[in-house]
C-alpha cells in the first residue's frame, strides 16, 4: 500500500508542518502562516487543507478518503495550542475558514468567520469575554456570513434587517446596537435563511466547519473568481487551499484592533512602514473600506487624521515594527501583512509578498540592492516586465489648466481621463465601443472586476489605500483615486455631485492617481519621464540582457522617443504610413488611378523626393543604428476613399469623373483583403513602386552617411513573401536599382535585403527562402492571423468568448501562441540558419513588446525583438529576465 | 583532365551513337532517329546536338568548346553515308535543322530546311535533280524560312512577294510558278531580307548551319514555346536538342511524297494504320494543313477523297506498313511517324509515341494487353490519369433538336457549346469573364495556343486530322472539329458564313468532336456513359489500387452518379448545401434572425425533419459505404440577401422591417469572411445548430440501418478546428446529443467524430487534436488559402501572373503545393497517427481529383481521397499508378 497521502498541514505554537516554499500545495496564505509559525512569530493556530483536495473536490463535491481523520487530528492540536475546545459550551474555540490560493486573489473568494457558534456555545463566549454585545455581534456576523457564503442567501436581506433594527432603535452605527438587538437579529437572520433556503441554519459546529470548507473550495469556480483568473492569467487547475484557523478578535473591545500593512509603501516603494488599522473591528472591515481607517505610523498621519497605532498602542507598534523587519529580512521582499490585536496581544494573521505599483516595484528593487538585501539579478528578475507599462504611461501636463473638483487618496498612480460611468457594465459596454471611461463607484466590490479592467481609471467615494478598489487597481496597473469623500455618487440617478457641480454619465473627468486629484474635463497629458530609479534599474537590465531590442517607428519623432527609451534600432519602418496623408496621399492616388506604367512612373517620380526626405530624417535620428525598412505592404484600396463624399473630393482633386473613381475603387475591392493583392504581390505586379522606394532608401542612406559620417546599413525588407521566387525576383529588381544609384552617385554602401516571415508557407519553406533572404523578421501579427485562420478585424465576434470558454488560454494577438504559431517561428529560425549561418533574425509583430513572447523569442535564438516605442523598456526587461531564466535552467542541468 | 564531353551524336547508315532511352540528352526526335537507325530502318543520316548544349547556349548564346569539332566529324560521316558533300557545287548535300525536345511540342519551335543552298550550289542541285523548278522552289523556300526563323524577317513580306509573282503570271498555285519566277523570287526575297535586317543573306553554308542551330536553340525561349510549356507543365531547364539531318525531298516530282501517320487510330485507338500524305510536297505542307491530304490506307478512304497511298504506291505502302508493325512491336506502343518518299525510295524521318485521345488511350491500352504486347500494369501505368476527364465529359443528348450547319473532321472528341469568337485573344478575354466560347479559325497556328486553351472547343475551316488544330486539341483533351470547308470564316469582319446563315461573334454554336458536326445554338448535353473498354480498364485499375476513392456529394442524385463512377463512400457531405434553397432557406434565415436561443431552437426544430430526410436519402443510396458529414461551415452572412430587393423580400416573408434585416446583415458582415465567424466557431457560439445536425444524422442513420439492415457508421466531421479545445468541447456536445437519441430510440449505432484539418494551426498541433479526433480529413482548399495567404476569391488578380512569371509552378488551388501545404499534410498525418495508431486519414479538398495530388496523398499514407463524382475514375487511376510507382521505387532499392 502507498503511504497515506497528507491532506492537512498543521501550524501554530512555534511549529509548523508546512513551509513558505510549499505554496503550490498549501496556497500562499497557508504556506506563509506555517513559515511565520516556524520563525517564532505568533499566529493563531490552525491547519491548511491542500490545493490537491480542491482539485479533487471540483469533480464531485466530495473529499478524499482519510481527509476528515487528518482534520480531526489537526483540530485537536489547535484546541491544545489555544487552550479551548471546539463546541465547548463553556469556552468555545471559534474558527475562521479562509481560502488561500497559490497567488493572492484579493476579495475574490469566500471566507467564513466565527465558525463554531450556536445557541449553546454563544453562552460560553458571553461568559469568557464578559461582553454579551461582542458575543452576539460575533454571532450575527457569523450567521450572516455563513448564510450568504455557504447557503447562498442574498446578504442584502440581512443588511435590510440590520438597517430596520437600527432605525427601530434610532441608532446610526452597527456598533451602537445593543446586545439584545443583536440577539434578536441572530434569530431574524436564521429565520430569513430558513425562509429562503427551506433549511434550518446548522447548529452543529462540525456541520458548520464542513459547510465552510466546501463553500471556500466551491468559491474557486464562481464567476468573479474565473473572471479574475482570466484577467490575471491564473490557471484553473492550480486550485485553492483552505485555511482553518483559531479566531482572534479585533472587535472584542477598545483594547482590540485589526489592521493591514505593507513593510514598505506599496505605491511609491519608500522604505517606511505603511498600513492602516481600526480599533475594535474585524479584519474584513479594514479591507472592505466601509470605515475609514487610521494610519499605523505616526509619520504617515496627515492633518485631521485619527491618531496612529504608534501613538495609541506604542508597545504593540514596536512589536509589529520588529516583526516587519524580521519578515523583510527573512523573505527579502516587501511584505503585505495582516494582524489582529486581541486584548493587547498581537497576532499575525498573514504575510505575503506585497503587491505594488511599478514605481514601487522599481524603487524596492533598486533600494533593496543598495541595502544589500538582494542582488542585482534578483532585482531584475523580480520586477514583472509588464508592469513597467505603468511607468511609461503619460502624466498630466503641469502646464495644462486644471479645474480640481476634489481630492481623494492617490491609490494607484497614473493619469487617466475619460467619461464618467457609474456601473461596471457601462464601463465594459462603453469601452467595447472604443470610449474612454472613468468608473465612479461609492466603493468597488469583486463583482466590478470586469468594469475596472475596462475603464481608463477608477474613482471611489469611500475606502482607504488598502480598499478593494485600491488593491485591485494597483494590481491592474490602472490609475485609481480612492476614498474621495467629497463626492456624492448616485449610481441610481447616474449623477455625481461635487464642488457644487452635478456630473452626469458621459461627462469628461480626469483623475491623477499619483496626487489624488479629481479634475473637470479632459486634461492634457505629456509623455512620461524616466526617474532615477528607472535609469539605474534599466542599466542593470542592460548589463544582463543579451538580446537586442528595436522599435517599430516611421517618423523621426517616434524614433527619437524610442531612442530615449533605449531602442537599439528600428525593426520595422512601415513605409506606407508615409503615404497616408496630405499631398503624398494625393500623389499616391494619382499613381493608383494612372492608366499605364508611364502614368504610374510619373506619379512615383514625384513621391521619390518626399519618401527620400522621410528616410533621411529617420537615418539622421538613428545615427548608425540598424533600420529595417519594409516596402509597401497594404492593398491599394486602403489608399482610396470608400464613401461618396471622399470619392467626390478625390474626383475633384484628380480632375476625373466620380464614376471613374468609383470604378477604380470597385475594381480594387476584395472579398478577403487580408489574403489579397498586397505586400510583395503588389511588388510583382507593379515593380515600379518598389523600385522608387528602394531608390529613396539608398539615396537617403548615401546622403546622410556622407553628412553624418555614420556607417548606415539599410535593411530593405520585402513583405508577405510566400515563395522564394517572389523574393528572388524582387531582390534582383532591387539590386538593379541599387546599382544604378551607386553608379549615379559614384559611391557604394553596404545594405541587406531580407524578408518578413508572416505567411505560414514562408515559415515552412524558410530554408529555400534563406537562400535569398539576408535576414528574417517574423511578422507575427499576420502569421497569427493565417496560422489560426482568424481575421483580426473580425475575430472580436468570437475571440472574447473563446478566451472566456477557455478554448484559447489567451488572445493570440496579444500573447504569442507558442504551441502553434511559435512552432512555425522555431522551424523557420532553425531552417533559415541551417542554410545561412548566423542569419539575423528578429520579430516585429506586436508580440515583440509582450514579456512572455519576448522570452519565447530569446529561447528561439532571435537576435532582436522590435516593438512600439513605449514598450521598449518592457521588452528589454523581459529579455534580461529571459537571459536569467536560461542561466538558471543551465545551472539546473 | 576530364574526358572530353560528348555534345554530338551521329546516326544513319544502319548505325547510331544514341538510342531511344537517351531522350533527356538527345530529345525525342534524335533518340528515336538513332533507335530507328539501329533497328535497320532507313533514315536520312544526321546527328543530334544535345540538350546540354541548349542549356549552355541560353546563358550567352555561345557553344561549349569542342562542339564545333564534333559537328565537323559528324558532318563528314553524313557526307559519307549520303554520298554527297556539304557546299559541293556539283552535288551538294542539303541539311535540315530541327528542334527535338524531351517531349514533343508540335509546331512550337523552329525548323530550317534545305540548308546548304547558295548561288553556287543551286547549280549542282539543278544538275543532279534535272529539275530547275524544283531546285529554285527549294531555294526560295530555304531563303524564306531562314530569313524568317534565323534573321527574324516577317514571313508575310515573302508571302506578299509570292502572291504578287503569282498574280503577275496569272497563276493560282505556288506549284504553277515557273523556275524563272522562282529564281526571281529568290533574288527578291534576299533583297527583302537585306532591306529589313541591313544584312546580306549568308552565302556560306557553314554560316547557314550555325545560324540554323542557334535559331533552333533560341526558339526554346520564344513566347509561344514558353506558353506551351506552361500549359503542359514542361520544365524550362529540360532544353531542346538540335537535329541536323540530310535532306530528302518529297517535293522532287510526282514519284515523291511526304506523309505523317499513326500506327493506330489516334482518335479511337482502333488497330488500323492511320495517316495522310501529299504527293510532291514537303513535310511541313501536311502538318500545316494548307493542302487537304490524301489518306494512306485504302480502307480509310471516304467517298470523294483522293486515292490512297495503298492504291497509288502499293509497294511503298507495304514497306511502310511493315515498318509500322516493326515499330509497334519494338516500342510496344502506338507510334506517330513521319516519312518521305524521294523518287520511290522510302525514308523514315521520325517516330515517337503517338498522342491520342482518352478514348484511344484506353482502347490501345486494353487491346495491346489482349494482343499480349503489354501487361495490365503497363496498360494502367500508361494512360495519363488526367485525360480520363475527356471520357467523363458529357456528350450531346441524342434526343435534343439539332440544326446541323456543316460537318468537318472529328479531330478531337467531345461535345462543346459556346459563343463564336474569331481570335485567340477574344477566347482568352471572354473566358476570363466566365463566358463559354468556340474558337473559330481558318486554321490555327502556334500563336493561338492560349486561345485554344481558353475556348470550350475549336473549329477550323482548313486542315486535316494531323493539322495543328487537331494535334493540339487532342493533346489538350479539347473538343475540336477541323477542316470544315463549308465554313467561310472572316476574322476581319468577325463573321462566319455557313449554310446560308451568317454567324456573328457571340452567336451560340455547338460542335461534336466525335462526329464532326457543327450545330446552331446551344445543344443540350447528357452525362457520359462508360464504354466496355473503360469498364475493363477500370477493373484492372481496381485490382492494382490500394487507396480508397470517395466522392464529395450532398444529394442522393450526385451520390448515385459517383457510385456509377465507382466511388467507395462519401468523403465530404457539405450540410450547408441543404439550407441554400426554398423553404429551408427561409427557416434557416428565421434562425439567424431569432433574438434568442429559444427562437433559434424553434427554427432548428423545423429544420430537423428536413435535414433528417436529406441524410436518409444519402444513407439509402450509399448502402453501408462510409459517409463523412461535415457540420455547418460557412459564415451566416452567406445565407442572407445582400441586395435591397432580396432584403425587402426577406422582410416580407419574415414579417419584420427591412431595417431589421439590414441591421442583421450588417452585423454579420465581415472584413475577411474567409477568416471569420464560421465553421466550428459558429458551433461554439451557437451549439444548438450542431446539436440539431447531429440529431438529424443519427436519427437518419438509425432509420435507414433498420430498414435496409445495413451497418451504417456515420462519420461526423467538425470543420475549421484550430485548437483541440474547440473539438473536445463540440465533441462532448455531440456525444450528449447522440446518447439522448440512443436513449429515445432505444438503440445504439457505431459512429465516429473527427475533424477537418484545414487551418495551419490544426496541422501543426495535429498530435493534440488526434487525442480527440477519430479521423482527419484534409481540407486542402482552405489549407492552401491560409498557408499561402491567398484568398481564392481574390487571387485571380495576381495568380495567373504568378504562374506566368513562374513565381509558382502552377495554380496551388489546382495542384497541391507539396513543398508548403504538403509539408503540413505530412506533419499532421505523422503526428496524428503517432497519437492514434492507424487513424483514418483522407483528403476532401479539390486536390482529391488531381492526379499528382492524389499520388502525393498515397505517398503520405492517406486511406482515401475524395473528389467530385466526375473525377472519381481519374482519382482511381492516379491512385493505382501511385501504387505502381511505389512498387517500382521499392524494386529500385
Amino acid at each position: 500500500m502507498a503511504p497515506k497521502q497528507k491532506y492537512v498541514y498543521s501550524f501554530g505554537g512555534g511549529k509548523a508542518e508546512g513551509r513558505a516554499s510549499m505554496k503550490n500545495l498549501l496556497g500562499g496564505k497557508g504556506a506563509n502562516l506555517a513559515e511565520m509559525s516556524s520563525l517564532g512569530i505568533i499566529v493563531p493556530s490552525g491547519f491548511t487543507i491542500t490545493t490537491e483536495v480542491c482539485t479533487y473536490f471540483q469533480k464531485g463535491h466530495t473529499y478524499p478518503i482519510g481527509m476528515k481523520d487528518q482534520v480531526n487530528i489537526a483540530l485537536a492540536k489547535v484546541e491544545k495550542d489555544m487552550g479551548r475546545k471546539f463546541n465547548d459550551p463553556k469556552d468555545p474555540l471559534l474558527l475562521s475558514v479562509r481560502s488561500g490560493a497559490r497567488i493572492s486573489m484579493p476579495g475574490m473568494m469566500d471566507t467564513v468567520l466565527n465558525l463554531g457558534l450556536n445557541d449553546t456555545t454563544i453562552k460560553g463566549l458571553i461568559d469568557v469575554s464578559g461582553d454579551a454585545r461582542f458575543a452576539y455581534d460575533s454571532y450575527r456576523r457569523f450567521v450572516m456570513m455563513y448564510s450568504n457564503v455557504v447557503m447562498g442567501v442574498d446578504s442584502e436581506l440581512f443588511e435590510d434587517a440590520l438597517e430596520k433594527e437600527k432605525e427601530a432603535n434610532g441608532v446610526e452605527l452597527d456598533t451602537d446596537l445593543s446586545a439584545d438587538s443583536l440577539k434578536k437579529l441572530v434569530k431574524i437572520f436564521k429565520a430569513i435563511t430558513k425562509r429562503v433556503t427551506k433549511k434550518a441554519f446548522p447548529e452543529k459546529p462540525e456541520e458548520q466547519l464542513y459547510g465552510g470548507i466546501g463553500a471556500v473550495f466551491g468559491s474557486w469556480m464562481v464567476d468573479r473568481a474565473i473572471s479574475y483568473r482570466r484577467i490575471n492569467r491564473i490557471p484553473e487547475d492550480w486550485g485553492t487551499a483552505v485555511n482553518v484557523q483559531a479566531m482572534v478578535f479585533g472587535n472584542a473591545g477598545e483594547d482590540c484592533a485589526t489592521g493591514v500593512a505593507f513593510t514598505r509603501d506599496p505605491a511609491t516603494g519608500e522604505n517606511k512602514f505603511f498600513g492602516e488599522f481600526l480599533i475594535n473591528a474585524q479584519g474584513e472591515d479594514v479591507v472592505a473600506g466601509i470605515r475609514t481607517p487610521q494610519v499605523i505610523r505616526e509619520g504617515a498621519r496627515q492633518k485631521g487624521d485619527a491618531p496612529s497605532l504608534e501613538k495609541v498602542m506604542p508597545k504593540l507598534y514596536k512589536e509589529l515594527d520588529s516583526i516587519r523587519l524580521k519578515l523583510e529580512k527573512h523573505y527579502k521582499d516587501m511584505q503585505d501583512i495582516e494582524f489582529t490585536i486581541e486584548h493587547d496581544k498581537l497576532w499575525m494573521l498573514q504575510t505575503r509578498t506585497g503587491k505594488r505599483t511599478a514605481e514601487a516595484a522599481l524603487r524596492c528593487a533598486v533600494e533593496m540592492v543598495k541595502e544589500k538585501l538582494i542582488s542585482k539579478t534578483t532585482a531584475v528578475a523580480r520586477v514583472e516586465a509588464g508592469v513597467l507599462d505603468q511607468l511609461l504611461h503619460p502624466s498630466f501636463d503641469p502646464k495644462a489648466k486644471k479645474v480640481v473638483l476634489a481630492k481623494g487618496l492617490p491609490a494607484s498612480p497614473g493619469a487617466a481621463t475619460g467619461m464618467v460611468v457609474f456601473t461596471a457594465e457601462a464601463a465594459v459596454e462603453w469601452s467595447e465601443k472604443g470610449k474612454a471611461t472613468i468608473l465612479c463607484r461609492k466603493e468597488t466590490s469583486p463583482e466590478d472586476i470586469e468594469g475596472m479592467n475596462s475603464a481608463n481609471g477608477i474613482l471611489t467615494g469611500r475606502g482607504g489605500m488598502t480598499s478593494h478598489a485600491a488593491v485591485v487597481a494597483r494590481g491592474m496597473g490602472k490609475c485609481c483615486v480612492a476614498g474621495c469623500g467629497a463626492l456624492d455618487i448616485s449610481a441610481k440617478s447616474k449623477t455625481m455631485k461635487v464642488a457644487g457641480k452635478t456630473l452626469k454619465e458621459g461627462d469628461w473627468i480626469s483623475i491623477n492617481g499619483s496626487s489624488g486629484e479629481v479634475m473637470l474635463g479632459e486634461v492634457k497629458t505629456i509623455p512620461p519621464k524616466m526617474s532615477g530609479n528607472f535609469g539605474t534599474f534599466m542599466k542593470w537590465v542592460d548589463e544582463i540582457r543579451d538580446m537586442k531590442v528595436r522599435t517599430n517607428a516611421e517618423t523621426a519623432r517616434d524614433a527619437k522617443q524610442a531612442l530615449d527609451f533605449g531602442a537599439e534600432g528600428i525593426g520595422l519602418c512601415r513605409t506606407e504610413h508615409m503615404f497616408f496623408e496630405g499631398e503624398r496621399l494625393t500623389i499616391f492616388r494619382e499613381m493608383i488611378m494612372a492608366k499605364d506604367l508611364a502614368g504610374r512612373k510619373a506619379a512615383l517620380k514625384r513621391l521619390l523626393p518626399i519618401q527620400r526626405k522621410d528616410f533621411e530624417g529617420l537615418f539622421k535620428v538613428m545615427g548608425g543604428l540598424p533600420i529595417t525598412v519594409r516596402l509597401l505592404d497594404p492593398p491599394l484600396h486602403e489608399f482610396v476613399p470608400h464613401d461618396a463624399a471622399g470619392q467626390q473630393e478625390m474626383a475633384k482633386i484628380m480632375k476625373v469623373s466620380v464614376n471613374e473613381i468609383k470604378a477604380k475603387v470597385e475594381s480594387l475591392s476584395e472579398f478577403n483583403p487580408m489574403l489579397g493583392h498586397r505586400g510583395c504581390r503588389l511588388g510583382v505586379t507593379y515593380p515600379e513602386i518598389y523600385d522608387m522606394q528602394v531608390q529613396a532608401i539608398m539615396e537617403a542612406a548615401i546622403n546622410v552617411s556622407k553628412k553624418a559620417k555614420k556607417n548606415i546599413i539599410p535593411e530593405i525588407m520585402i513583405p508577405l513573401v510566400g515563395t522564394v521566387k517572389e523574393l528572388s525576383m524582387l531582390k534582383a529588381n532591387a539590386i538593379e536599382v541599387i546599382n544604378s544609384v551607386f553608379k549615379a552617385r559614384k559611391t557604394k554602401l553596404q545594405y541587406m535585403i531580407g524578408t518578413m516571415i508572416e505567411i505560414p508557407r514562408a515559415a515552412l519553406t524558410a530554408g529555400e527562402i534563406a537562400e535569398e533572404a539576408e535576414f528574417f523578421s517574423f511578422g507575427t501579427n499576420d502569421l497569427t492571423q493565417m496560422t489560426f485562420g482568424y481575421s483580426r478585424d473580425d475575430a472580436g465576434v468570437f475571440l472574447p468568448e473563446y478566451v472566456e470558454k477557455k478554448v484559447l488560454p489567451e488572445d493570440p494577438f496579444q500573447v504569442l501562441d507558442q504551441t502553434g504559431v511559435g512552432q512555425l517561428v522555431e522551424l523557420a529560425a532553425k531552417n533559415g540558419r541551417a542554410v545561412r549561418k548566423g542569419m539575423k533574425l528578429g520579430i516585429c509583430g506586436e508580440h515583440g513588446g509582450e514579456p512572455e513572447s519576448v522570452k519565447f523569442c530569446y529561447r528561439t535564438g532571435l537576435d532582436y525583438v522590435s516593438c512600439s516605442p513605449f514598450r521598449v523598456p518592457i521588452a528589454k526587461l523581459a529579455a534580461a529576465q529571459a537571459t536569467l531564466e536560461a542561466r538558471a535552467a543551465k545551472k539546473k542541468k
